[in-house]
């Protein structure tokens, strides 16, 4: 599973996860999961350092997002 | 766990699911599952109807993304 997902400790921060999307374009998304639980999710859809979206997450609402993704999501 | 996300049918198509976050922003997730499996991430960091980012998603990315923004991503 890990295939295609770069992890990189970030000391005294949290983990950054770094997942190439369509490489020849530069797409990526990179989350930064914070030791308090909040999520950074930097989503590039070009080739270059700067984000094209940024977004805070709490833990709650990234574990929504995820479950979407994931499809793993149910109402209740 | 349903609370705050927004299911809409789209018949023929699939299924979109909208995530707010900060409201106050008009900052808000929407991803559209298909019917294939294929995911559009949708990011709007400020309101109105034009997203910040679009990205399209493999059933794998998606799951991976999910994975970490849920808290249950692991590498082998």
């Amino acid at each position: 599973m890990g295939k295609g997902v770069h992890i990189q400790e970030l000391p005294g921060l949290g983990t950054r996860y770094d997942v190439d999307l369509r490489s020849s374009d530069g797409e990526r998304v990179s989350i930064v999961v914070s030791r308090d639980g909040k999520r950074h999710l930097y989503v590039f859809t070009s080739r270059g350092d700067e984000p094209t979206a940024v977004i805070e997450l709490t833990e709650e609402q990234a574990r929504k997002i995820g479950a979407v993704l994931a499809g793993t999501f149910f109402t209740d």
